[in-house]
């Protein structure tokens, strides 16, 4: 399995008094990352919006390895674990330039309809993924 | 004119690799003391967002004096500088404990209807503020 | 076991297009919590700091249960699961007024010494929060 | 003068629950465009802030004129206003792509030594800007 990889460099914003990235900062990176993945995919994630359908993240497991600095060139992967009916799992493994672990992340997205319910992917999207 | 303020600690999430308050977060934490004092003069934010109406700031000048450490105790402010058919001026100072100021900010905020158009401040709103 | 509950209100800063609190700013909303918990045991995180030592996680598992929406006064709550020499892992449920569940979590924190290696907890704080 | 522009496309991290860009995030946007700039003037900030020395934001003014949606892909420019002994003036306009100007903002920085005092511009970043 190929894994799709996202780039980003931190900068301030991301990191806390400790001098390194903020650890709710890595959900924000994350899902810039999955933007990308989708969009190589052809799935517009705000075109979904429009009709009502959104991602959710249903469950996410993180595992700091260890705290990335500023100024740190952070390469964020996407892989897919298991495509199910109404949900995806994915693997978001965060990277320094060096290929330094920094976090381990395994997440499950739903899909939700306009009236908010759980609902089947959609079937560009199943389609997507599954190639 | 008496000011309201709003208590607020400073965590790591609000700081980065400096070690004190990052820029942008003090207009969080400003939104923070403008629900405050709106509630206190019963208005609910909320409630007015599920009526579609909804208060955008339209302008903000921000003057850094001073950085805010970790575990800061802040006091923002929220005074009423001027009170217009469509807008609100407020100012909105970040103090310490010991009265140091560490920002000095003017927000000019607009109302916004459910089309998205500016409009004059819902009624129960300019009678709140006017008192 | 009595849970610690730390009380927070969702402004338009926690929430993302969907209408709801972005699902990385439920972390921030946990840290606040803990702070608060551990000032009540008598631990002052930002003295910590200055000393060198602090509190990282090392471990985030969150389950997303049901969106929580803008103006939702939260509950956020604090208990300790297990303390090891090294590491404590807490459970923070996130609540609503009407004791709606809208997230799990638990989380495994470590204690890390000045040069940055993993230490045993301050005894202090040990202590504190054996109690 | 020409402008230097960052591209930045907004995901559900950057809005709020009005659908649109969250106001205190345009300041977050702005810094990285500010880091990519620096960057291609040969100045690396995170290196600077290695040796104490760091950009701090001593003013901003910004006019919000028009929501930016979910999914829009915004420019941020950088163009130096006025370059002071120790301060720096940029006008960080946040265009969408169709030129639609979202926000105009100025700022001013400063710069500050390892102990915290506001000093000259290192004289390699001085020299960079300048050309």
């Amino acid at each position: 399995m190929t894994e799709f990889t996202f780039p980003y460099q931190v900068t301030y914003g991301d990191t806390d008094a400790a001098g390194v990235v903020y650890y709710a900062r890595y959900l924000e990176i994350m899902e810039r990352a999955r933007w990308a993945w989708l969009e190589q995919h052809g799935v517009a994630v705000a075109e979904l919006h429009r009709t009502g359908r959104l991602f959710v993240v249903a469950e996410a497991h993180l595992h700091y390895r260890r705290p990335a600095p500023l100024g740190a060139r952070l390469t964020v992967g996407v892989a897919v674990e298991r495509v199910g009916r109404a949900s995806i799992t994915l693997r978001q493994p965060v990277r320094g330039a060096d290929d330094t672990l920094f976090v381990e992340a395994t997440l499950r997205l739903g899909c939700v309809d306009p009236a908010g319910k759980v609902s089947p992917l959609p079937p560009e999207v199943a389609r997507a993924l599954a190639r």
